[in-house]
């Protein structure tokens, strides 16, 4: 059994969560809050020294951090990452693409106006990483002209990777109506088989957790 | 023969040259800057839609970017990549790690110093971004005191990922005097084979670019 550290609401544990229900894989999951400050407590810290989450506790113990190394290690050889030399760069030429120029902008846009509240002393901030979350959207939907999904042909973790932060990206005032492209790869996205959405893995979560 | 489109001095492009000085690949390198604007030309943004450097093109014209897609990509089959699941998961999460923890933070503080001169402007990015790299550097710290290497017991990509950047952090303003653990570590990289710091491996590309 595979114990995640998360929070569904947040893109990168919503990413974990994803993958282990297309694997069909059972899952324990220990909810976190990082307003709270669940991730900068010492025992946490000792489970990560980044205190950040997710991370994920293989059945003897060992530990993983990171969302896309964790995606990278549950995916392994299944059809969700190919083994190709190429097609595995051009998988992780997009995840990294999403740690670096999507999820520093959308997701923090999103923290700021959703669980923060848009407050004043952010407005700038805010202001700049709408801008910044537009560009790597653009990026995406010119990428997406040609493909049906992000990485080529078929469904992979890049797309998960993606999914998490674009799915909800309207939560931090973005407006993806003009995005056709990436209009029509969320629905394939959402047609894949055990696709949940970040609300419904959340309900399925909290019954099973007993709430 | 490869062909990579970067600035030397920029820890990402440096990743690059370094792997493929490690594996006696043959490559040609295009000099580009940031500053000078050369990744937001209209010609570059139809190599690279999202503007960054570094760029590789294969032999048979394909283009990859991110700098740590194209390390694995590089370093497939080699001995710079552990091909098993946990070892090449733990070579993943140490790349994300850099990519989302360590660039934005050691390597915008760098560019702040260095590049720019450390403008009045800046000052008050430029201190925080010192105290996130500090707390990056602490995280390497602690994983390298049990490690001779950050994925664990061997050389790896990812201990080029995070050494590019890190050898060079002075320039940003960090001192690493009391990091016994990164220093150790900082000598055991310098000691493999191939290796050569990014001042010469400058030098190399100056002369073989006839300048």
């Amino acid at each position: 059994m595979f114990t995640v550290y998360g929070d569904i609401f947040s893109g990168n544990c919503y990413k974990v969560a994803l993958i282990l229900r297309h694997l069909s894989l059972p899952f324990t999951w220990k909810k976190m809050s990082v307003i709270d400050g669940d991730t900068q407590t010492k025992n946490f810290r000792n489970l990560n020294p980044n205190g950040k989450i997710p991370i994920m506790v293989l059945p003897d113990g060992t530990i993983l951090t990171e969302s896309n190394a964790i995606l990278n290690y549950l995916a392994h050889d299944s059809i969700y990452l190919p083994d190709e030399r190429l097609a595995r760069a051009r998988v992780l030429e997009w995840q990294f693409f999403e740690q670096y120029s999507h999820e520093p902008t959308v997701a923090v846009a999103r923290f700021i106006v959703h669980f923060l509240g848009a407050p004043t002393n952010k407005k700038e901030l805010l202001i700049e990483k709408q801008a910044a979350g537009y560009k790597a959207l653009d990026v995406m939907e010119r990428q997406l002209k040609d493909l049906p999904f992000i990485a080529g042909e078929t469904y992979s973790i890049a797309d998960i990777s993606l999914y998490a932060y674009t799915h909800v990206c309207e939560d931090g005032g973005f407006c993806l109506k003009a995005y056709t492209h990436i209009n029509r790869w969320i629905e394939n996205v959402e047609s894949q088989k055990g696709h949940r959405t970040m609300s419904l893995l959340a309900e399925e979560i909290a019954v099973r957790n007993g709430k």
